[in-house]
């Protein structure tokens, strides 16, 4: 019965995205308060002879020197960290059920779970009394491996920036605008626990998800990415299951949230958990629905207290819970243009109008925060009346529940447990700015994560750019992760080639939201870009951009020669007449007005044009004036 | 020799796209003023029995009852209303030289030509003294056809929005931020002359071009976009050089600039004018290149003046010209990564360095106006110095220019000479603002015109989205009209995928700008999409939207069957659960506090919601209570 996996898991990790991008090759830097840290970069190899460093989500995948078998996992960097901690007990952890996986009798169970039985773990737990929290440890005034280990990844950017470009006159003029985020010259370890420590960021890192490489979500470091995946209809193999999760990250995904429904869903959970180098969040309440055959009134506190357990043992970083949705607010959407859109938010609306009760992830709140703090799982706190139209944006329903999730994040930092607020939606432009302001102030500078928003409804087919406008524009007022919406949105299921558009959109758009809030180094690729193009390395422009597979792509249809790559020109002017070969005449020019190639360059350029300037607009200027001014 | 036209123009009508789009038609509305004009608009029939009607560029192409002949040309609407005008003489034009079309001997010329006889028009300019611009006219204080056309047009969408969603609470909620525009509740003819006399918008028209349907470009109406369209190396028929317009109007182009080079552009201008009812725009230093061979310091104003006078009699309607662009500038962008990126710019700038000489665009500024004046043609203030990368953005190069433009405009003003300033290029968020508030003053509140901006150099490939979120912003701030980029942008020539994706992404930037700077109804066509999602019409959806055709295979793709289409849940929750379907309980739910369906939903809403907060958020509500408030 165990054959259809047995099979296929022999060959399936030939299923694994593995090549590493272009040009490109893994590179480690150790840690100096924590030696043993070793904290993944991928460095570009460029024509010139120089190497350009970007923040890589990829994991070990981009890495060829390790052999990674989906059946047993990637290699688990955390694990010995959270053993020093010295505040962990292995513990015979809850005993699977059929309905975990959405059968009803342990024969079937039997065969679903087969496969997978390298995959299962003892599962960590808190000690008694202990609390298990990078908040918990940051308070204490402790900097955790963790910490250490994303400074360094933060920085790279600004280690890349010192190769590229550095003039006064410019970075003074390209200064970000953050609006009151504390953004420093340099990210250090004692930073980032400040951070943690003021609830302005969190670190998602489940202690039995020890795979993960730690990464930080909050507003005073780069903008991050969400990106959500789903289970097959028919899962054949373990690594076709992983392999969503693989391709996610190596465009981009900082995290991954698993929306998986119907069969099999705990034994996916465990392929990709151990399997991913990203935390991975999951909507409990999906899960919890279906063991009550997707019957809303059903549910009760007891089922979804359960579901918590089992994907907390599970290694699951953070939850998406909507616990801010009060019985009050539900009829402050009848009027609505689109009603409730969240689907968790429609599932606890039905079930409080059921029993005209409240919310009992509400009323259990403090019961749930005691579970998160024994394994260290992150909130992220569901914005259930998220507005479905821009008709619907920053309406009294919407802010009411956002009021209601500061409140309960003040709860949860009472148990040092770590917090995430959900944001919108649809929100025409003029509109995002008040919900990154009012979530600020009454959330309490909590890290606010939305999705997209989407500044218009008329484009469906394109609602990866009506919401990347959204992201760009929130990620530069403070939102510190998007979660990214794929073409597909409003009309069906996102295919391997919507998950990299809509990958590519938002990573973008969170780059252009790093340079506008002023990221400490992160223009540095952009820089690094645009000298490749004024030199006309055409290899180099495309390994050094977001889809180096599709920029090539798109240049060898105009010009497929390989000639055409070192070519000094391109297909807008051609040979015969080209812009950037004018700027280098120009270069000269200014050079002849001067003879030091350091300083006079610059002097000669300004007296140059101060004559001019003196001269009036009809001037000829003659050769002696030229002559004179060397 | 004719023949490789005569054969193809026999079938070549074909190759057009004339297929209205999916459930709509053509509808015309009649001025008021002036009773001949008819106003075009497409009707979408939806499901409901209601039709939604929307801003329509797309010319006589989607309207099947017009025969057309690309070898004869599309029906000149405005020729009347010049001729009434009685200010205009006809005149035996300039004598159409071989090297137009890029040729050494007449008898190529005559090869390149033959087929386009019936396209060649007398040409009109003003009387001797008179002045045919639509500024001089608006000034004079008389309203023109044109005028009460672009009204009504501009109007549609005002028209639209009194059939949806009328909800005080709402439009005050969702009242757009206009920074200080001026935009009016209704669009009146009074207001559009009103708009042009100021010189805050244009409407480019030039009176050998009779078969443009009027638009408007300012910053109180619709924002526009633009869309680039070349000449194919190897020309086979008119129809394939006009399908290039065709399609880029079909998809929303408000004008098309042709920047074609090379072999036979005279006589391909010829036939897009012909045939467009889009205002065209070109760059004629580009042509004038080509007569002197593309060695720009061959360059002589005799050369460009010729140049203009060619075009103006064609009937282009508005012409880029790089006359701010000053000798002392060069120097400015030789510290600069990306240099001058602008092809124009670099043009004037390498003909300044050769000759240590002054633009020879700004030292004959006066007699271009002279020219401008004569046939209506609009300046579209080119921007030479752009920055071509986000380190270049708002520096001493691009504002010393931008100032010149400012001093330009005025002087185009004396003349009554409409004028545009075009703008950036590449510029991180943070800095857009900057741009449009500095050319609002500068430039006296002449409509901009900008190329994007690219937010980030990082993703080739992606740069129609990189620009679309610039684009939005800046239409949102106050620029009046958008040119398009394509994914092809920095890497190759576009094909008829990338126009279409280019122009999509555009006008969901420029709606997105419109809704959140408050343009009278521009919501209209939201509200229709998201009742349509609301209720499941998913047809009305597919229509509603801007690319019908995307959406439909987007959602066959997961739900192919026809039954589908009608089906009451979507892909993400699917039939056992859908939010869409709780939020019409949650209405129902609200409908049980209330009885009068008009005010005591509200009222009854108002009460539970009060009492439910007075009774604290752990409270069961007992059915007393809920009979209670019936």
């Amino acid at each position: 019965m165990t054959k259809p996996f047995q099979d296929t898991l022999t060959t399936s990790n030939e299923l694994l995205t593995r090549d590493p991008l272009p040009a490109s090759q893994k590179i480690y830097i150790h840690g100096e308060i924590h030696k043993d840290i070793r904290v993944p970069m991928r460095e570009i190899s460029l024509s010139n002879d120089t190497k350009l460093g970007v923040y890589d989500t990829s994991g070990p995948y981009t890495d060829p020197s390790v052999e990674i078998d989906v059946g047993e996992g990637i290699p688990a960097i955390r694990k010995e960290w959270i053993a020093a901690r010295n505040d962990v007990e292995a513990y015979e952890g809850r005993i699977m059920a059929p309905e975990d996986n959405g059968y009803n009798t342990d024969e079937q169970l039997e065969f679903v779970t087969a496969g997978a039985k390298g995959l299962v773990r003892t599962p960590l737990r808190a000690k008694k009394g202990k609390n298990v929290s990078q908040l918990y440890y940051a308070r204490q005034g402790i900097i955790t491996p963790e910490m250490e280990f994303i400074a360094i990844r933060e920085n790279q950017n600004l280690a890349m920036s010192k190769m590229y470009l550095q003039d006064e006159e410019r970075e003074k003029r390209l200064r970000g605008e953050n609006f009151g985020a504390n953004l420093p010259e340099e990210i250090t370890p004692e930073f980032v626990r400040q951070e943690v420590a003021a609830g302005r960021a969190v670190i998602p890192c489940n202690i039995n998800h020890p795979e993960v490489e730690p990464m930080i979500i909050g507003r005073n470091f780069l903008v991050k990415v969400n990106a959500n995946i789903g289970n097959s209809a028919t899962t054949s193999s373990i690594a076709e299951e992983v392999e969503k999760m693989v391709w996610s990250t190596r465009w981009g995904a900082d995290t991954v949230m698993d929306l998986s429904t119907g069969k099999n869903i705990h034994t996916t959970r465990d392929w990709i958990l151990r399997n991913s180098p990203v935390p991975i969040g999951t909507v409990p309440i999906y899960q919890a629905l279906e063991k009550v055959n997707g019957i809303a009134e059903d549910l009760t506190w007891e089922v979804f207290r359960d579901t918590l357990i089992e994907q907390a043992e599970q290694g699951v970083d953070y939850f998406t819970i909507h616990a801010g949705l009060l019985l009050h607010h539900v009829p402050m959407t009848a009027k609505r243009v689109t009603g409730i859109v969240s689907r968790g938010g429609a599932i606890m609306a039905k079930w409080m109008i059921a029993h005209h009760k409240e919310n009992f992830l509400n009323t259990h709140f403090e019961e749930i925060c005691e579970i998160m703090k024994a394994y260290d799982i992150t909130f992220s706190l569901g914005d259930g009346l998220r507005p479905g139209s821009v008709a619907d944006a920053n309406d009294e329903a919407q802010f009411a529940e956002l009021k209601e999730l500061g409140r309960l994040t003040r709860i949860a930092w009472k148990h040092d447990v770590q917090t995430l607020i959900e944001g919108p939606g649809h929100v025409p432009m003029h509109l995002i700015k008040e919900n990154m302001e009012k979530q600020l102030e009454w959330c309490d500078e909590a890290p606010f994560y939305t999705l997209g928003p989407l500044t218009t409804d008329i484009a469906p087919g394109y609602d990866h750019i009506t919401s990347g406008i959204g992201a760009a524009m929130i990620g530069w007022y403070g939102c510190a992760m998007l979660c990214y919406v794929t073409p597909k949105e409003h009309l069906g299921l996102p295919d391997r080639d919507d998950v990299k558009e809509g990958l590519i959109t938002y990573k973008l758009a969170a780059h252009a939201a790093d340079i506008a809030k002023g990221h400490p180094g992160a223009r540095a690729r952009d820089d690094a870009m645009s000298l490749a193009r004024f030199e006309f390395r055409w290899v180099d422009q495309f390994n050094i951009g977001l889809d180096p597979d599709r920029a090539r792509e798109y240049h060898d249809e105009t010009m497929p020669m390989e000639a055409a790559k070192v070519a000094h020109f391109c297909s807008m002017c051609g040979p015969k007449f080209c812009s950037m070969k004018i700027s280098q005449e120009v270069r000269d020019y200014a050079d002849t007005l001067g003879t030091d190639v350091e300083s006079a360059k610059q002097q000669g350029m300004d007296e140059m044009s101060l004559t001019f300037k003196e001269m009036g607009a009809e001037v000829y200027v003659p050769e002696e004036v030229i002559a004179a001014s060397k």
